[in-house]
């Protein structure tokens, strides 16, 4: 439980923000794939912070180094284990926080189930650091998957109440996936970019942070996968989802937007398209029953602000139980949404892969 | 996979719309516990349904017989097997549904995974009408998280976009909880009945239906439950969440509106009430790094409008592969919202109690 | 955990030995498979009570009744579930159990582990009896191994001391296995019935009962299956085993013998037979790192005597904490290795199909 | 699967014989705990090669290096990683293992299973050197175990037919499994070392190997753990014993002796002994229906010869489908019962901690 996931790939993650390294063990790997490592390594840059204004100057180049389950860069049935070092890590800016939970961090509810053992240096596990190794898993399954046809893509839908445009349900598509996903600051409306990056560098000068949406969209699924009830696409793509840190919130089709509307406007009639079954519309997104439909898989995911902002806030002093103002010290994103749109591509793709 | 969920708690659901029976098996229910009856009947009874004009005209008594777990009503450790008789299906009304799919229900998704051999009838092991062995496995589970001062309650937040009020995310309380659970039509402010009831009436007599929103609360959680990553009470709860038919989005805390907040307006400042930590605001819904805060857990969740309209749609005929026009018959909800009320409830308990 | 097996197809016993049925939940069995419910009463059969001398006198027809996944005989994909009926109980012989735990049977280890909750009518849920649902589930994944070509067959080895043949190795074929598992008493070498059933009457009219060996094989299976550490074949196939109440040890291939042989005479040398790699020896069982070879699987099982027997022992009082001689009363098999040769086939199944 | 156990405490094992390092995840364990290296340094080192004549030549001083999962020595509550250099590896022995698969070795099956991209290399992920890792998680989870006052020791039972004294089933204690678990050849009988040193030595000049058999027992269990059926104590050890390569055969008490017994002479009388309820002999292994008796638990289990040997053997060409005769080179045990003694000690406290 906990840091582990899936059945047929079953992951295992560990690692603290501040521990020696952190790493990830992917198991059920079939053997005989050669793994990309350029791709990889890209991929995982799209996370990596210290790049630019709006990411934590936390230099880390997150290059992974895979210690077992390849064979010549071929996998070899084993369990893949990548190790990444942790290197700069400022630990001496923690040493408050020990008795200072930070205001909607997890210092206080993991003080409390660790009885005060937990590593609170930069979050240990519950750092958005432990996602680094989710990415490198995620893009290890994305390969797998594209040689199947699919492909996941996502993108900034929202930033601090800016908006993006949205996918096109029903036509978007694998190349238009890839473009977005290809881009430093992933887009559908380049236009909108600076908007959003003012609304950032104005937070962050404020020493405050801005939250936002992402969306995400899977193409190229067969309909029939997914399994009822509790092991249905939505279920499983939510449960993995959540395991990102910040993340509030998590709608499939147009979500909660259907709650206001009538069966006969919600409904998506089915047609035939090129001799195969699709729908006219796409307001399921993709999922029926829990099973996929053949549309594009699409959801949404809300991103709350970093909580982690140099403003004063006013916390409890887990010694003295008192309340005092508190001063957080360290290097923060002022927008964590960016760097986690390729995490929540990542885990989709595990997610998927156990179900295919 | 599929019909199981939990570890501590394990369930395996069975049944289909129209077989003889639907039940469940609940194995780590400790022994020694004496069974309220009375109150897990009347806990099922708020999710039978042909009791109004909003629900379905099937009618279910829904009564439970436990067929082994008990000894003279207390649970003696084995796993407990309840079975719900079907006995007013009408097996005939689906025989056209077998070559035609209903528009964004599961049937088109079901027969492509099955390849056609999935039980249509109802909607076969797909139907809300496997939420009634949920509810009496949930009702378990309730009784057991009572005890442990744990309450869980849920109202009709929003239908036809009628809104209820929401509960204080602060001082939501176990009184209130269990007041309106009782509710026949769970609302917190009963002023929105009648609008509501007519926006459903109006649905029913176009042969059409409506959606909504369902929001629930938790009480009584203590700070520290839950795992990281991937066994978060978010994780565990949104993937219970997304076994109810229908559901197409789910929000802790105030959800997709933390999205567009600062990190100072959506943090929640710690503070002493009356010598304990508490938050002074709780945007984040009882949920910190997925690990309860102390505070009151709070989410709300989508509920399509039930895809089962009277109203001709556009389907697509599986034998001959051409478009044809299908009007449902069989007798459905016009508005499943009130219904599925209990069924999140359930749910929720079954994803807590494995927390606990 | 406890009652539950499997992860690709998931088994869910349910039942107490004088609880109103018992039965099992089957989920995972693909669609589309017609069931055929002669053979798995047949083989259900093979297990049930009160045909003989050797067998307990309670009378079970054993009968099982599908409640779902089934639409006119035929898989739907839905979990199957099937239900038996106790109706021959006589829960009055126990009513003295419930403070004299039978020695070297489950009653006093049951009544810590559920604080005096545990039902002690006939064994409660650690009853012989559960091992109808495991033979239902067994007789359904049989059939689905058979379409594969995979056969499983399994015999008396031993009774009391009076061994029959054991298969060969490396001969052992689809054929002998039907022939000998379709015998009423299952060995290969007839002669020795006599003998055999004279130990058991001998034993019955002590008051007492005898133990014994099964051991069993399976052909047709590819090589490849099983995973390498803690799924391998002998992993599964144990943990399964160990579900049958009576057995205290299992063997692969030689077994304990091999612990006294040299490398050279144990190891198993690679040939060509009919242009396909195979074994000259089959010492392995089938059987290398966990992973099938392709060679037939052999193991042999040690089953107990049954612990309920007539004459008087000692045991506790669990209220007074005295000692005391107990007299057991009710209907009891003195040798339980006639019934448990197709319980042994039937996890055995329940194992194998979890690998393929 | 494969290569992952265990529900409370998780580990994940990964590496193979000649990858980079070897390692392991373990995830559950509690907050708070003080690891003593040392103790765990000495476990591991009785497990290590190249100390002596029957071990390998092979040179690895197997350190374990903890990644995560501590802070100042003290878990944290995040998964603890430990991994493990590989360096003395000679990989060039293994080349022309590609198409020769050793005979009774995990080669052939492991090359069907992934087709052909297995690690040859020191059997890869198959090898005896994946139970280090094993090691290093038993050494953690016996810290916890003993702390509870439960204390696992292990001894050579027998190797090449020289057998040591058995334990005592009803008198075995805490004292003689720490006297006996801390002797570098662990025998109850030091006085049958002489005997089994020669044999193996032998076997060791003969190119050759030998076998033996393993008793474990566990002293200071409470009665009452354990799951019925599937999660009973016989079916999680025995799961986790045959992860250990090698190992082909495990009997629980008087294991397959009982199969001759009648019940009268197998059935373990209850009695007071200091006021608390034991038994007045231990045929059943300390286990009644899966479950604890608090009688020390007693198994056994058997190890074969080696695989590997230096003796001329025949095995077939993967490329030329041609029988060939195979000389194995490299760094072999002559026999690996000693070695095998602490990994299946540390086995079973894998297995136990996840039943406390």
């Amino acid at each position: 439980m906990s840091c582990s996931f899936g059945e047929k790939i079953k992951i295992s993650v560990f690692g603290q923000s501040h521990s020696e390294a952190i790493g990830i063990v992917v198991d059920g790997i079939p053997a005989g794939i050669k793994l990309d490592m350029d791709k990889i390594s890209r991929f995982m840059a799209r996370r990596a912070p210290g790049k630019n204004a709006y990411s934590t100057k936390r230099k880390e180049a997150d290059i992974p180094t895979i210690i077992s389950g390849i064979v010549d860069g071929i996998t070899c049935g084993a369990p893949l284990c990548a190790v990444i070092k942790n290197s700069d890590q400022h630990s001496k800016d923690y040493s408050k926080l020990k008795t200072l939970p930070r205001p909607s961090h997890s210092d206080f509810a993991a003080y409390v189930k660790h009885n005060g053992f937990n590593d609170i240096r930069g979050g240990g596990n519950f750092s958005g650091r432990m996602t680094a190794p989710l990415c490198f898993a995620g893009a290890v399954a994305m390969q797998i998957l594209e040689e199947k046809g699919i492909r996941i893509g996502a993108h900034i839908e929202k930033i601090a109440g800016v908006k993006d445009s949205r996918f096109d349900p029903v036509n978007v598509n694998a190349d238009l996936l890839k473009d977005v996903s290809s881009k430093e600051f992933p887009l559908i409306d380049d236009s909108v970019k600076e908007k959003i990056l003012s609304k950032i560098e104005a937070a962050r000068l404020d020493g405050d942070s801005v939250g936002g949406v992402i969306e995400c969209a899977v193409t190229g699924l067969p309909a029939g996968l997914g399994e009822p009830m509790f092991d249905g696409v939505e279920n499983v793509i939510s449960r993995a989802v959540f395991a990102i840190p910040a993340i509030k919130g998590i709608e499939f089709g147009n979500g909660f937007d259907c709650a206001d509307l009538r069966g006969s406007e919600n409904n998506d009639d089915f047609i035939i398209t090129d001799g195969k079954i699709t729908a006219k519309t796409n307001n399921h997104g993709g999922i029926l029953g829990g099973i996929t439909s053949s549309m594009p898989v699409i959801f949404r995911v809300a991103v709350k602000p970093t909580p982690s902002i140099s403003k004063p806030q006013m916390t409890v002093n887990l010694e003295t139980m008192t309340q005092e103002e508190l001063v957080i010290e360290g290097r923060h994103d002022p927008c964590i949404v960016p760097r986690a749109v390729p995490c929540i591509e990542a885990v989709t793709a595990l997610a998927l892969i156990n179900l295919i």
